[in-house]
């Protein structure tokens, strides 16, 4: 608090909640990137924040979220409602294509003041990005955004906890893309609230929806929620407003039947649990380690000289973190 | 030691060193779910390992990751090779696939003591899969096997993870499964050793393979490797031998270049970490906090009445993990 950071934070703050675009990019990238003050950056924008609905889009490659995005943030704003987007992308530094498209879907939005769209790539960090996009949420949050969209591949874990940040999760299975089986597998039908059946004027629309329907009417969830098939062709927005509804009639019934509470705190758990994971490590490499200790440490087992779980109990004591 | 584990402990290690199917299997478990006695069976195993090769081989769903690693085991077996092949599937409880998958396929080779097979499903614990896979292989290598196959879908930065256990990585893609462009961004071309376009008798190979070769012609690799393009038919078993022969002549780089061990040390460094960040956070939870403590956290910031990252500052300060 007494550090010169202070006063540059407190602008950051105001210049967030004012939903000024510059002050939100600049408190994204600050927690991203862990710099000096991230701690009391969100320890002041948290208690601006909980206002927010948060809506999780997943689905394989090749089912069109991003053009879903586009026009469901477009649906939102059309109601006058504030909009976020976050699309995590697991694009690599390899290839660039997270700010290709960054750059191509702002120009389509760049004249609304409204809507604000935030690309994350993975950085390579194992639960770096689930983290960092739940800091990115919180940024928006505060910012005043009525709705923040999250978008991301669902294949992965990675991928399952970045959903898991989402108040309502909406996956989007696509037909004949030789995959449906494989998006069934993918660990996030559990946890889907809503399906969309996008490209719905591809030929086998019916059998998927069939499939599906009895897919889901196999399993019963604690809520009491029947997850609905919505089918849309995101390319020309039919299916967008019945989407939209889904997506409100979720929120109606987890609201009506005072889950929401239950379920963040759930959520925030999973979320405490990783930075508690994430701070202790940093702690542990500070305390007892650094990255020449590592190395050598590393060397020694890949050497086959001491074993990984002596080593990590070693590194453990002397960092003070005792069993 | 002095603890009645002991005993069966040690007779568990001769079990698996003398290659002992159900030992394998029994060690694996013991790792997998934390048993008492973990550490202690990796230290013992530990001495016996570092002769295994280990080679992944991921792509995207549907790839047909699963025929080739059938067929490149049998390859192997055919050369008197003693063939480990764990498959990590991030199949969700919901389908039990990895189960069924599992079962199917040791039928093929059931009557074959050379070979053992094992899945890994997804536990939804955050790193959790790719450490239970590196301890998987550990058992493996001190069963003595040559070469260990490592099967993972290839999207997301878990799936990564778990590649980045292998001594080489084989990608996989198909021709016209329409997300060739997505298995190009998907974080895995530039750890990629050996590419395979497999279902090579597709009409749209030759395409894929051109701009596969571009897209590789614009990178250098530090170890001045130049990844290879396989074609096979795994359903078939064409072109194996091929792909048998290019892993061979990658091995056969690294060791000539002497870059084995600094390769298994960068690998060991990524694995010291997770190790780090699952017991530092085990050893905070039983000195701090307990699940109804967290829960009751994880409440307070969900009701926004604290914000997270004050919660994880004090829980490690009474856990005496300090800053």
């Amino acid at each position: 608090m007494k550090k010169p950071a202070g006063a540059s934070a407190a602008s950051l703050v105001d210049g967030v909640r004012a939903g000024d675009a510059r002050a939100i990019a600049r408190a994204i990238s600050a927690l991203e990137d862990h710099e000096p003050g991230a701690v009391e950056l969100v320890r002041e924008l948290f208690p601006h924040t909980g206002k927010a609905f948060l809506v999780g889009l997943t689905g394989a490659p090749g089912t069109g979220k991003s053009s879903l995005a586009n026009r469901l943030a477009a649906h939102y704003r059309a109601q006058g409602k504030r909009v976020g987007v976050i699309a995590v992308d697991p694009t690599s530094p390899f290839t660039g294509g997270a700010l290709l498209g960054d750059r191509i879907r702002m120009q389509q939005h760049a004249t609304d003041d409204g809507i604000y769209i935030r690309s994350m790539a993975t950085r390579g960090v194992l639960g770096g990005l689930a983290r960092a996009t739940g800091d990115a949420t919180l940024v928006l949050d505060a910012a005043g955004k009525d709705i923040i969209l999250i978008e991301t591949v669902g294949v992965g874990q990675d991928e399952v906890d970045i959903v898991r940040l989402a108040d309502v999760t909406v996956l989007l299975l696509v037909a004949g893309l030789g995959d449906d089986v494989q998006s069934f597998k993918a660990g996030v039908m559990e946890i889907a609230d809503v399906f969309v059946i996008n490209k719905a004027d591809r030929g086998d629309t019916e059998r998927l929806e069939q499939e599906l329907k009895v897919v889901l009417g196999l399993s019963r969830r604690a809520d009491q929620w029947e997850p609905p098939v919505v089918k849309t062709v995101a390319t020309e927005g039919a299916g967008v407003p019945e989407l939209a509804a889904a997506v409100d009639a979720y929120r109606a019934h987890i609201e009506g039947a005072g889950l929401r509470e239950q379920k963040r705190s759930e959520r925030w758990q999973e979320r405490l649990l990783d930075l508690i994971r994430e701070r202790a490590l940093e702690r542990v490499l500070k305390a007892s380690v650094g990255k020449d200790k590592l190395a050598a440490c590393a060397r020694q087992v890949a050497r086959g000289e001491r074993d990984p779980y002596s080593v990590v109990e070693e590194l453990l004591r002397v960092a003070g973190v005792n069993g």
